[in-house]
């Protein structure tokens, strides 16, 4: 590829309106320009590594077994009425009203239209496995559409659908996409994680995340240090992690005293105040579930106060599916005092108390007095008030933590890419989809899906690999892997023709390879490929043709070497 | 490719909503299925025919020079406004609202969107010419989405725009895409034709459309028979074509008379009472148009008797752009008849008379007499009524009419599988797209646009390439090139490791194989392979390993024949 003969854009300018590293550098390297919202143009440059990234998706697919179709975009409603999820995917689906007046959607997943297909398609149990999948554009209307392509409301997935006749097929497709996902992030050169995760709006029974490390991700993973090096431990999205269950609750050894706390209204403030470790507090936090009938149920939660409580988890609990924060009016009323000083000992009026593991096998510990200006201290369930109505995982793991795995969980930073599930019989019963079984009987089959962020990937490839110059791409994903740089083409013919002539010869040998034959400065045409990220530098100049030398710098190489042609060839792997 | 390892889907019952040959075969081939009007998920089978398709025409757009970029589906209304396109494009342009109510289309075309691109990516006459292409999925909301997806709401379009500097360079950066076309075309194995078109509502200079040349095609194409072999004459879609202009008007030689005709209200009529050719009659076509002041003006149009009206060509007379048929209480007002006997002598008001070339140049020609019962014959211009207002070429051209190059027009029909424009600054103009020219001035600068139905083409070929026994695929475009057909591989390993031998073989010789290892007796397992279009088959059978040979059969074929292995090999290319 000559690159005069494709259109390169960059900018010197940093966008002011990108906060992420990925975002500013593709803006100016020019690989994405903004239509709208959360809505993207991929540049030429920018859709050469889109289609690298595509392209090792559809191979390692192929190599799992897995079926290429195409499904519409567009999406009738009846479809999504017939799994409910019209009203339940909320704001992201986009709803569209066509000109009879008919109801679609832009699709932001494929499960009803794939469930459709299949309950067509499939008849017998001879037909299954069967995983088909597609790489579309998707829309998901997000509210705050924001980091260009990482969190954009237009994107491209790879969505792929299993079906199986029982669990344990459901199982072994699922473990065949888990590999495969392995594979394709592998060979994407990206430093990964697979976490377990929540199902979320997708629902099912089990599922795992993909993330690409970096300290700029959004997402918060726990992983379990064994101390081994194959990094193969416990490791799950913070909002699902389990921490080991604590050890047994230790006999009380104090006395229950009330502790005057003016001004503390914060576990942080009590602890200091009394000269004792914030992990000898618990934290109340008073919201309003549903009890067995359905009516409001005022719940006081209760976690460490070196603890967070973790929503997801709480919103787990019997009672607390759809809760929300108790009003100030509710809190006096159960408890008898405002915010800042509450506890679970003597409320006003009888309230159902959850308590987080870690707190259930806490003694002598601290809670507010449920008075203004006043902790207790030395509390012990059984002696001092009941036991917990409920004792449940509902906090946040912390770094240090121990794992169930017996290692020491440590946080890091993700950016989720993939996401597989095993969803069970949840769309295909929803859909009336069944085959007939070895025994001539209907029987639904078992699902699982199984999705990545195509586009995604670009940005998060870049938050992990980037330098002050700009990008330093994987070589998988590089837009070419070896730029071959032209000084002074228009002065000097016999330069230009050994450039095109190398040119020639590395691609012939099967390298991506560019020559840049703009004929710009030497400054912003190094610029230029170091900010858009070649792996690898190859200068031609008339001092190098006549020293019988190559100037060669690999992009995250300090320094250029000066190789003779062969030395040059076999640094390049041609 | 194990076809078991694939998901084949066929039907032998003929879907009865399916009127035309691609739709009731893609339907029972499974290369399709219906999610909702005009809407389409491409099955394994019919999505690997479309990549064929989008292969050669991304190779042949590479090769042309073109660069593949992705714009996004969703286009903000602003755009579309600033083109007087938001109102103008009508009903096809689906309209989206977003959560926060702005304004969206799903892009059925992407003028837009590339001017936009290109107004904030050029800058300078340096970075042209360049043409910019996608492929990509498009809505264009139709009134009657029909035959499949021939005429589909959703489908997938390859679209291209060049950008020059001026029209010398506009019509090179055409003539490359005109070149790629035939190409594609050609390397698809399919029967076209480049004809001259209407630019319709995408607006410009000059157009072209390619057809696939097939009796089910829903347009009718006009070609000059120079008499040589090269097919290099004149060709036109008819509701553009033009005729060689008609010789000089003959002297007047008949008097002018009235004739009783009493129930004779069509020129076909008239034509059998007087004995004469149709060709001597003139038809009258009353219609309201503007007049120079912007009022409605009544309009006589006239074509020869065995002529049609061209809708198209009469909506560029001067004044009826925007024409409509005129009401009877019209006609009785200016021309003091009821239709049936209208004409252009001595109407009851004075009337714009807007005559077709051949019109023009008839002379003693039989037109109605205003008056109901009677017509009048030996009519003459000038003498018996004043020479038409407008002379202009308004009708379809007809089978045996003399075409412009000399030879003979010869009409056929064609399905519409390409269009490439000469935009000219239309778009560039209204949105602001400027670069800086040689001369350091703010230059518009010429665009084309360039697209082609590649989902259309599947359904294209279809109509053009079918039999009884299902679809004839060309080689190019085949889901496969190659079945291996094992006969009872279950009960004979040898056969069925044979079989697996060979498609083997034939995949490392690069053949496009699929091996029919699915285990159906042979009479079905032919059908679905002469059903899916398959153009070679070779059936692998104990008695053909015994005499050591294979059964081969061409798609096109009457009968099969048995080849030893070299035979074979030669026979498909290996």
């Amino acid at each position: 590829m000559r690159l005069s003969q494709f259109h390169l854009h960059t900018e010197k300018e940093t966008p002011a309106e990108a906060e992420l590293a990925s975002h500013r550098l593709m803006l100016r390297a020019g690989m994405i320009r903004k239509l709208a919202a959360g809505i993207y143009t991929w540049s030429p440059l920018g859709l050469r590594v889109l289609r690298k990234v595509e392209a090792v998706v559809r191979e390692e697919m192929n190599a799992a077994g897995a079926v290429e179709l195409l499904m519409p975009s567009i999406q009738p409603r009846e479809l999504w009425e017939e799994t409910g999820r019209w009203e339940k995917f909320g704001g992201q689906l986009l709803k569209i009203r066509d000109r009879k007046d008919a109801e679609y959607a832009y699709g932001p997943t494929h499960e009803e239209v794939i469930t459709d297909f299949a309950r067509q398609e499939l008849s017998s149990y001879r037909q299954l496995p069967v995983t088909f999948y597609q790489v579309q554009a998707k829309f998901r209307d997000e509210i705050r559409p924001r980091f260009g392509v990482m969190r954009a409301r237009e994107f491209l997935m790879k969505d792929a659908y299993s079906f199986d006749v029982d669990a344990e097929g459901m199982a072994a497709s699922y473990a065949k996409m888990h590999a495969a996902y392995t594979r394709i992030f592998t060979r994407l050169g990206l430093r990964f994680r697979a976490v377990l995760a929540d199902t979320g709006a997708i629902g099912g029974d089990a599922s795992q995340e993909f993330h690409v490390l970096a300290d700029s991700g959004e997402d918060a993973i726990a992983w379990s240090d064994t101390g081994r090096d194959d990094a193969e431990g416990y490791a799950a999205n913070v909002e699902t992690a389990r921490s080991a269950a604590p050890g047994p609750r230790p006999a009380p050894a104090e006395a229950m005293r009330e502790v005057d706390t003016p001004t503390q209204k914060t576990c942080e403030a009590v602890a200091e105040l009394m000269g004792i470790p914030l992990a000898r507090t618990a934290k109340s936090v008073a919201v309003v579930g549903q009890d067995a009938e359905g009516r409001p149920q005022f719940v006081l939660v209760l976690v460490r106060g070196d603890h967070e409580v973790n929503e997801i988890k709480l919103g787990k609990v019997p009672g607390l599916a759809d809760y929300r924060m108790a009003t100030e009016a509710e809190i006096l009323e159960h408890l008898g005092s405002e915010p800042g000083f509450l506890g679970p000992v003597a409320p006003a009026k009888p309230v159902r108390v959850v308590a987080d593991l870690e707190v259930a096998a806490m003694a002598d510990f601290v809670v507010g007095a449920n008075r203004v200006g006043a902790h207790i201290a030395g509390v012990n369930w059984g002696r001092d008030l009941p036991e917990p109505d409920t004792v449940a995982d509902i906090r946040n793991v912390v770094e240090g933590d121990r794992a169930e795995d017996g290692g020491t969980l440590r946080l890091m930073r993700g950016i989720e890419v993939g996401h597989i599930f095993q969803l069970g019989r949840k769309y295909a019963e929803a859909m009336g989809c069944t085959v007939l079984d070895a025994a001539g009987k209907a029987a639904v089959p078992m699902m699982g899906c199984y999705g990545i962020g195509v586009s995604r990937i670009v940005a998060a490839a870049i938050e992990q690999n980037h330098d002050d110059a700009g990008i330093v791409w994987p070589q998988a994903m590089a837009p070419w892997t070896v730029a071959v740089c032209v000084i002074n083409p228009k002065n000097d013919p016999a330069v230009a023709e050994a450039a095109a002539a190398l040119h020639d010869e590395l691609a012939a040998r099967g390298l991506d390879v560019v020559l840049d034959d703009r004929g710009l400065r030497p400054g912003p045409m190094f610029a230029d490929m170091e900010l858009i990220g070649i792996p690898h530098r190859v200068v031609v100049s008339g001092r190098g043709l006549e020293a019988g030398t190559f100037e060669y710098r690999a992009r995250t190489a300090a320094e250029a070497e000066h190789l003779d042609r062969d030395s040059l060839l076999q640094r390049l792997g041609a």
